[in-house]
């Protein structure tokens, strides 16, 4: 019998709770022992809950508790969770989350801790939700030389991005309609302002090089500025927006990471992921292009995740320990320089006159929108000198 | 230093060696420690070969070579690849390999085995060439409810149908061009009449169910009989037409495994998998629906799989073993009835009389094509009784 603590009695927490019990017997026969949930840990008041007995409001009665092996922590934000799973790494015992903030701003310290401790610090759930990602890059693609990685991180912008596109929705009325369904908080910052695909792509990067990246040193632009005229553009080039976190090494041996919306072309197979769902494409010398896709969010496919971290974990703990994995912190002074990244671009200016060096070129409505060949975003800008730019767009590269 | 042999010096044998040597230092850094390709066992003659020092013709060289603990069987065929392989892991040395047919066919052994000498016996390499799905089956879905598998699981029948599709090639002509382009072999029975994708969804129905069927008692039906007709038909319902391997737990707890083409309405991601790619969709009832993607075949990415397995089995040398896979075998007698599943179907029938109970129907060149209702194969042969079926093909379900 593995004893766990629950860290967090919200929507992932109470998800993790509810999936322990239900899949009870799949994970007693898969992992050879139960798992029990011992203690529910949440500074709130659950007088009269079913599982009043399980919930403690002090998470020194966890980590003061030897029968405790494993802890998730489902708080979300830096502190305390991060706080509490470094203690309780401390104290011996292995750590799962679903935390990203906590994986990008923390993940060095908490995966030296784990190893210091000879235990483990995972976080499948933290990047793409349901999509198990994080393993496959940990185990699979490890000994890969991996060329980029570029993912739709984030369900909530998707969602409103396909509704623009597919229903010429403007994103004032795509994102209420995400607010009314539940999928963007009545703050949406962190989303449409791509602060979560960021963290989510920091992530991905270290696992790609094993070097985690301040989020606030990435080129982030997030889509709000995205308007119906870009997304009916963008159908008419054979393309959809999307909000893409983008992960490279370049040719000089550096780290470019970025997260912005991009014209993807309908044949990369990122272009049909809709909705709420989330899609990673790897690519790596040996094993070419992959891509993952899945449910990004959701109280149980992210629940779901969690569990298989902690199932990892009580396998490994009758054959010995997992091993460890190690990160070390880059300056965000030494990530490539974004705008010098070369891709095609979607630019629309005020007015009739072309850009010269146009390859495509949509007028309408007294704008005129272009593509160009691949160049950088310095170059564009010298293109597009004297004229007032009323979008500019990269493209899939 | 961790010494490896490797059986079988043919097409992905090769790749194996190569993609050592080319990631030597990544492979060092990952693991923690050299991996060397001590032996090259191949019964041809490799005189003058520059690898000729490694290359020796008897096994039994390996097998009493205390040094080796990994052996990468790369032979194909099932002997005396299983032979092989059972004597290495008796004489307590892990094994990898990609042999989809010794892994259908010998797989209950194999992991026996494997857990009862505490090695392990891993395969990654056997289903979908380089996307990792073996290993996130096994690890990351394994206390998840599984609701069903369905792969595109052979990358050659893919190729032809996306040509018959998309360029209006009739089969011979798709299938020359396979040929000609080295995708198919010159016998193409494996590929176009489904024994490959057989083999491969009977693995992935263990890895969900834990039992393995044996394949010849598997419904099995190949892509020969696609006619340009039934593409375009396809094209005009919004469809693909695609050689799925199906697994799922039915209603009164049997496993149903079959492979048949199938339409795929196109907002089923697997309906852009296109060419020689491959796509697998898992749902489960935590995890949702998810989709992995990539190159199912090849000779580097395939080996990039076997070499992620080699790298978690030496991970894992220092740090204990791999938790055991086991499986059980079933009889095909205890599977499901394939014919009894409902889904709808496409039905061509000669004459320009309409079955009763069509939902869709397209007259074209003397021939009625219908479209039904959700229906079992005995319910569609009740209802086109009296007619003479030119072609019939299940819908996606």
């Amino acid at each position: 019998m593995v004893k766990i603590a629950v860290i967090g009695f919200g929507n992932i927490g109470g998800g993790l709770v509810e999936l322990i019990d239900k899949h009870k017997e799949i994970i007693a026969r898969d992992c050879g022992t139960e798992v029990e949930v011992k203690y529910i840990v949440d500074i709130r008041d659950f007088t009269g809950h079913p599982l009043e007995s399980k919930i403690v409001k002090d998470f020194n009665v966890v980590l003061n508790d030897p029968e405790v092996s494993i802890v998730a922590e489902m708080i979300g934000g830096s502190h305390p969770a991060f706080d509490f799973s470094i203690a309780a790494l401390k104290a011996g015992k292995h750590v799962v989350s679903s935390n990203k903030e906590v994986v990008a701003n923390f993940g060095e310290q908490l995966l030296a801790a784990a190893a210091e401790n000879k235990v483990a610090y995972l976080f499948e759930a933290s990047v793409g939700g349901a999509i198990p990602i994080i393993r496959p890059m940990r185990e699979s693609l490890s000994s890969d030389d991996i060329i980029s990685v570029n993912g739709i991180l984030n369900g909530t912008t998707n969602f409103i991005l396909t509704n623009m596109l597919y229903n010429g929705k403007a994103f004032e009325d795509a994102l209420a309609e995400a607010q009314a369904l539940g999928y963007a908080e009545a703050n949406p910052s962190a989303d449409v302002d791509g602060i979560d695909a960021c963290r989510k792509i920091c992530i991905l990067a270290a696992l790609a090089y094993g070097v985690i990246y301040p989020c606030d040193s990435v080129a982030t632009e997030g889509i709000r500025n995205i308007s119906k005229r870009d997304a009916s553009d963008a159908s008419e080039l054979g393309a959809s927006i999307k909000l893409i976190g983008h992960a490279e090494k370049t040719a000089d041996g550096k780290v470019l990471i970025s997260v912005c919306p991009r014209m993807v072309p309908s044949d990369v197979p990122l272009s049909s992921v809709n909705d709420v769902f989330n899609g990673i494409m790897v690519s790596g010398k040996a094993v070419g292009d992959l891509m993952f896709y899945g449910r990004g969010a959701g109280r149980i496919p992210t629940a779901g995740a969690v569990l298989a971290d902690i199932v990892e974990i009580v396998k490994h703990l009758s054959c010995g320990q997992l091993p460890p994995s190690k990160w070390t912190r880059g300056a965000g002074s030494e990530l490539a320089d974004a705008k010098a990244a070369v891709s095609k671009f979607y630019c629309r200016v005020n007015g009739n006159k072309i850009p010269e060096g146009a390859i495509e070129v949509i007028q309408k409505d007294g704008e005129t929108a272009i593509v160009t060949a691949p160049i950088t975003e310095y170059e564009l800008d010298e293109m597009t000198k004297g004229f007032e730019v009323v979008s500019k767009i990269r493209f899939f590269a």
